[in-house]
C-alpha cells in the first residue's frame, strides 16, 4: 500500500495513521465490506477489479454526501494459499483508482484466515460545513434525476458469468461498468457546492430499492417514468442476442435480462439519485461533470412510489434487488 | 449500534456519517480485525467481551500515538445462524467501553457469511497538531517504561482455556484482563500533552515483539532488566498451581506459564511502552492516571535488545509471541 496525499502526516508503519483535515470542513465516515462469493467471485472477477470495486464503493459513499474523499483504512483478510501475485494486482487496482481521486491509502490491518477473502475498506472523506446532502431532503414538487446509464452493471455481470468475450463497444462498456465502476465524486461534489439538490444519494443497490430509501427517509412518495429511464443502449443491444446454450438457460437469460428490469433493480451502477426544485429542474444542463444526467420522475406527496408505464398505466414501484451475489448465499 | 458524542453531525442512516473535526488537531486513523478462531474462539470468549476486545484493540492503538478516541466505524460480518441475542451482547459490550471513553459508534456496514465471525473496528481519535507520539523518538540513554503489569492477559487467556473457575482474587483479575482489556488512553494523552516521552507505542503482541519494533523504528539497541520486569504477582500465584491434568498435560502447562516467558512474550496485555530521556525519568511518578508506571530499562546505541538476567549475565531477547490464536492457524 501507499501513502501519498495531502494532509497526510504519518502513513503505514506506526500505530496509527495521522492526517491533517482542513479548516471548516466535516468530516464523511463510511465503511463497505467486499467479500468472497458475497460481493466478488475468484473466478469472475480478476484481482485488480476486486480491488478497484472495494474502493469504489465506499468512494461512492462519500460522493453520495457531496464531498470529497481524502484517505482510506484498508483492512485485508486472505488466506495462506492465496499467490502473491494477487495481492500485488488486487492493491494495484485499488492504488489506481486511488490515486485517480486523490485518495491516500494511509492505514489497514492484514489477517490471515483460513479461506474466504474479506475486505474492508473505510474511506475519510470532507465537506464545507453543513453542505452534505443527506437522503432526507425531497420535497413534493422536487424533480428526480440520476446519473449516467442504469443496469450496465448487472448487464456486465450476466456477460462476465456467460463467459463470453463482449463483441460489441456497448458490451464491453457494459463489462467495464462491472469490473471497474466509476464513483461520481466531482458530480456529487458539484452539487452539494452549488446547493442545486435537495437530497442526494448513491444507487449501489438498484433504483428501485435505493429510491424508497431516499423516500422513507424524506417522508414522501414518488413516480418514475418508465419511458424517461436512461436504459442504456447497450443493454437492448445485448438482450436482443442471448447466449445460445439450453432452451432453459436461454428462456431464463431472455427473462432476466429485460431492459427494464436491469435498470429499476439492477444494482452495483453507482450512479448518483438525486432530487431538485423544480424551477431549478428546467435550468440543469443535460449533463455535468462529463456525465449525462436523466430527468426520471417526480417526488409526490405521501409515501407510495409508483411507476407511470409507456402505456400510461400507474402501478405501484416494488423495491427488488438485482440477484448479485449478496442474494446468493 | 448507537451514534453519541460530541462533534456528531450525522450518525447512521445515510449513505455515510458526518463528524466535526475540532480546529488544530489532527486526526489518528487506525483499524483492526477481530476474526474467530483467529482473535476470539465463540467457545471461550462471551460475546460481550468479542465486542469489549474489538473496540479496545483500536482504542489502544490511539492511545499509543498519545490522542484521544472520537469516532469508530464498526463492519460486522456473520452467518445467518448466530442467535440474535448474541449479537446483541456483542454491541453491549461494545457500546459499554465506548461510552466509558467518550466515543460516537457512527457507522459501519454489515454482511452475511456462512462461517466465521469477521469484525473490522476502525477508530478516529485526534491529538493536538505536532503532539502525536511515535515509535522512532527514542536515543539512546532513554529509559524504557511500561505501565501497568505484564503477561497478565496471556495468564487469564491459559486459565480461560483450562475450563477452570480463577478461585483467587488474582486470578480473576487475570481473567478480566484478558476478557475485558483496559486500553490506556489517558496515560497516553497525557504522555504526549506533557512532552515527557520521546517514542510511545502500546504493548499487543507482547513485550518482546514490540520493543523490537520500536528499536527498529528509532534506529537504536535496548537493554531489558529481568529483575525490573513487573510480572503480576498472579502470574506467580497461578504457576505454582498448575492444573491437575495428565502428566504431560500438566508439564506443557508449568512450561508455557513460566512467569518471565509470560511477561516477555504474553500479548494483548494493551499497556503502554515508552521512552523518556535521563533526567527526566527520575522525576516520573510511580503511577500515572492511575496506572503503576514500570521502569523496566535504557536504551542504547547499536541495535542489539538484551536482557540483563537477575544473575548478571546479559543474552540476546529474541522477539517471540505468545502462542495466541493467530499463531494457531
Amino acid at each position: 500500500m501507499e501513502a501519498t496525499g495531502r494532509g497526510l502526516t504519518l502513513g503505514i508503519g506506526d500505530d496509527a495513521a495521522l492526517v491533517r483535515p482542513t479548516a471548516r470542513r466535516e468530516l464523511i465516515l463510511t465503511s463497505d465490506w467486499t467479500i468472497e462469493d458475497v460481493h466478488f467471485r475468484l473466478k469472475l472477477h480478476p484481482p485488480d477489479s476486486v480491488g478497484h470495486r472495494a474502493l469504489a464503493r465506499a468512494l461512492s459513499d462519500v460522493a453520495a454526501m457531496g464531498g470529497r474523499p481524502r484517505w482510506a483504512v484498508v483492512s485485508l483478510a486472505i488466506s495462506q494459499s492465496l499467490p502473491d501475485v494477487w495481492v500485488k494486482r488486487f492493491y494495484g487496482g485499488m492504488v489506481r483508482l486511488a490515486r485517480r481521486f486523490g485518495v491516500a491509502i494511509v492505514g489497514g490491518d492484514t489477517s490471515v484466515v483460513p479461506d474466504r477473502i474479506s475486505i474492508d475498506v473505510v474511506v475519510v472523506g470532507d465537506i464545507l460545513r453543513g453542505r452534505a446532502l443527506r437522503r432526507s431532503g425531497a420535497s413534493p414538487g422536487d424533480q428526480i434525476f440520476v446519473s449516467g446509464g442504469l443496469g450496465l452493471s448487472a448487464l456486465g455481470l450476466k456477460l462476465l458469468e456467460s463467459g463470453r468475450k463482449p463483441q460489441t463497444r456497448l458490451g464491453r462498456a457494459a463489462l467495464a461498468a462491472h469490473l471497474y465502476p466509476q464513483p461520481q465524486c466531482a458530480l456529487g461534489e458539484f452539487l452539494a457546492r452549488s446547493k442545486l439538490a435537495t437530497a442526494l444519494m448513491d444507487i449501489s443497490d438498484g433504483l428501485s430499492i435505493d429510491l424508497a430509501r431516499l423516500c422513507r427517509a424524506s417522508g414522501v412518495g414518488a413516480r418514475l417514468w418508465e419511458s424517461l429511464l436512461p436504459v442504456p443502449v447497450a443493454v437492448v443491444t445485448a438482450v436482443s442476442s442471448p447466449p445460445k446454450k439450453s432452451p432453459r438457460h436461454k428462456n431464463r437469460a431472455v427473462a432476466t435480462l429485460d431492459p427494464l428490469q436491469l435498470a429499476l433493480h439492477g444494482g452495483e451502477d453507482y450512479q448518483l439519485l438525486f432530487t431538485v426544485p423544480e424551477r431549478t429542474a428546467a435550468k440543469l444542463p443535460l449533463q455535468l461533470c462529463g456525465v449525462p444526467l436523466h430527468h426520471v420522475g417526480v417526488i409526490d406527496p405521501g409515501n407510495a412510489v409508483r411507476l407511470v408505464r409507456a402505456s400510461g398505466k400507474v402501478e405501484p414501484l416494488t423495491p427488488a434487488g438485482f440477484d448479485h451475489f449478496r442474494k446468493v448465499r
